[in-house]
């Protein structure tokens, strides 16, 4: 008899082999688009792993090789998915060069495989990395791949994530634990000074032509500006001037009459600029990357 | 004895959660595109209310703040889906505005999560209203998302449509009851009368350039037309004629010589047409939208 | 007593329904774009079907009615799903004619559902076919749907799939057998000679520009061509040259400057040319399909 339950509970907790540290839900990332079939291939692959998996897309219309924009689009994204989840991001001009393949364990219990090569930048900085490991491709590679060498994406990373989410390896079996550093992509960071706050333009709201700051609300505050006032904007790329105006910062678009500049604090509580119901960046030329600058006072 | 029988059937019955009502699915709708992670970070919050939720996409490339298509592709879908499926629609030019946030109940039993802007018209006529309720949002949104003014999408759509879809919340408790009336987009009724009908272009079959009318499949059978016979099909732009052919009328378009103009019954059994692997719409500058019409007669 | 168990066991019995043969996956891939509703509702037609299906997609950005495009993408993609999944793809430029909807089984033991038009060429070289049964549409076909004469995507092919994945169906439930046979495209093969391989383009790799060609490894080995040796690199369309130069063979992107043209073995094992971290296909305006043809010597 004890032995009937045993086996049944045995075979009850079967069905549940996700009860705690990774979810079981892998989201990809890449530069592929989805034009191909390259994405599915890589879930393909997570699926010969464990069709228990649940398969999710950050976005694979990351601009071919733009690193930054990876980093960023995972910064925006991930703390919104519960603790456990696996992402996989593949923007990787270096492929098979000597950059590593690593998985990072963010402080907030999140995971990332990726090539590191600046793809980390601002997870680690905003979320903070609990531990990093070095994929370990003697052991973390689809079988009878070895033969092609230009699918990392596939062979490697998916592979690798959809064994560590379905609990097929541990953290640990990705392979051996590397100093707590990731490469970092160079930008300029927000500043308050004087009664002016710097920064620069990360990504645009691309959808809508929204342009999005990296200033943080608090800075904005530290200005003394609250919704319903007044603030100047300056963007410049490089040194050329490309927009100096005055506008009001409002809580919602519903505030301003269409047509209208506003600037406002976006779902990432960020300084913010848009239209309303228009194209901020067609109108004004205004794009975004390192070399971009946006400069806020009263 | 019987406790642990009775303990092994509440474990059991604990992993089918979703036995009736809500069916644990969920369909997100919006004009925010793919390209970044607005759309991702909704279906993280979702899968942070329940990870056993599988979630589906109608479509994310909704012409931004066109909330007449965001109507259409909703009626065009909805009803293909098992009952007890919750949508999520959000394209929502006026948010942060006096428009309610609302659930719709259709009569058909599928769940409708969205600004009541209009988005609900064509559902609203067509599979009709059980019951409306409005979300209180002071229960139905994200914690610790107070701050941000301007996601609703993510912090109160998404998270209320995974709290219903996983039965976290029943329907009563989305908010209070709303009369039984939704916001209306206004536009031009198909009509027959004295050998003719009207109607308008709400959509085109956007990858193939076809143009899909209004008008019923029933109102061409009143004109007296069959399959392989010619009708007369004029089309305006205001007052502006751009068309004005006689066609045939196919069952299927094999039946037509490639390059043909054909009318046909399309998949929503209305009344439309083609120029047979072309496409009509740049073909005759031909587009959808309420100032379009188009009149059918033999 | 043993009532009890043998109703226990039955009842976790049935939470496992896709133990063996179909595996409960649903690949969809299209020609219909992601803009409209039409994907959508053949999912909802999916999950109306059983709501435990998992279903992803290949690509639905096949460009209207290529079914070479479409024959290449599931070569492509295929293999790397587990035994059982089921695919769905719908090209299908003489929808309503005489074509006929079938299902293949491969001898790898994947399921395409699709219009036996062109689009099983490549899979049926490659992995062979094990049996081909036609769709008996009195039987497989979404009730009700028989008004509906242009959407057999939904109501004939998504039905069906999902039918056969949730095993709801068997695979001789599907129709009639047919001969062991496919509608084939005609299209250049490789083939060696004299030191020179020719071959054709199939697709180019559409996110990066890069060209893919249809010669295998073992011909560029066969030429003795190693990583790092150079290779004269000759393309023609139709009798037009249009690329005439030596490019270097490498394992990695890395190991070239970046503006480099360069030789490499793709991820389907294939000979392909790029430029490192730059669009191959728009610099010299090469493209693809039957009437592009690559030769390659020492």
């Amino acid at each position: 008899m004890r032995l009937i339950y045993g086996l049944i509970c045995l075979f009850i907790l079967s069905l549940l082999p996700l009860a705690k540290g990774q979810n079981g839900i892998v989201v990809f990332q890449s530069d592929f688009g989805l034009k191909d079939g390259a994405v599915s291939a890589m879930k393909g692959v997570a699926l010969g792993v464990s069709s228990t998996l649940k398969l999710e897309d950050l976005t694979h219309e990351i601009p071919a090789y733009n690193i930054w924009e990876a980093a960023y689009r995972l910064h925006q994204t991930v703390p919104y998915y519960p603790k456990g989840t696996v992402f996989v991001s593949v923007c990787d001009p270096g492929v098979g060069t000597e950059r590593r393949s690593v998985v990072m364990l963010t402080k907030s219990g999140h995971y990332i495989v990726t090539p590191d090569n600046g793809t980390l930048t601002l997870l680690a900085e905003h979320l903070g990395i609990a531990e990093i490991r070095q994929i370990d491709e003697a052991i973390n590679r689809l079988k009878n791949s070895g033969a092609s060498y230009t699918f990392h994406g596939r062979d490697v990373y998916a592979y690798t994530a959809a064994r560590l989410a379905a609990k097929v390896i541990t953290f640990q079996q990705v392979g051996p634990k590397l100093p707590a550093e990731v490469v970092k992509l160079d930008y300029q960071k927000a500043e308050y000074a004087n009664g002016t706050v710097k920064g620069n333009i990360p990504v645009l709201d691309v959808q809508y032509g929204n342009v999005w700051s990296n200033i943080p609300r608090a800075m904005i505050d530290q200005l003394g500006v609250k919704p319903g006032a007044s603030v100047r904007v300056q963007i410049f790329h490089g040194e050329t001037s490309l927009y100096d105006k005055t506008v009001r910062m409002v809580n919602t678009f519903g505030e301003a009459p269409v047509g209208n500049d506003v600037a406002y604090i976006n779902s990432l509580l960020n300084f913010s600029i848009a239209v309303n119901q228009g194209n901020f960046s067609e109108t004004y030329k205004v794009f975004s990357g390192p070399d971009w600058r946006i400069v806020v006072s009263r």
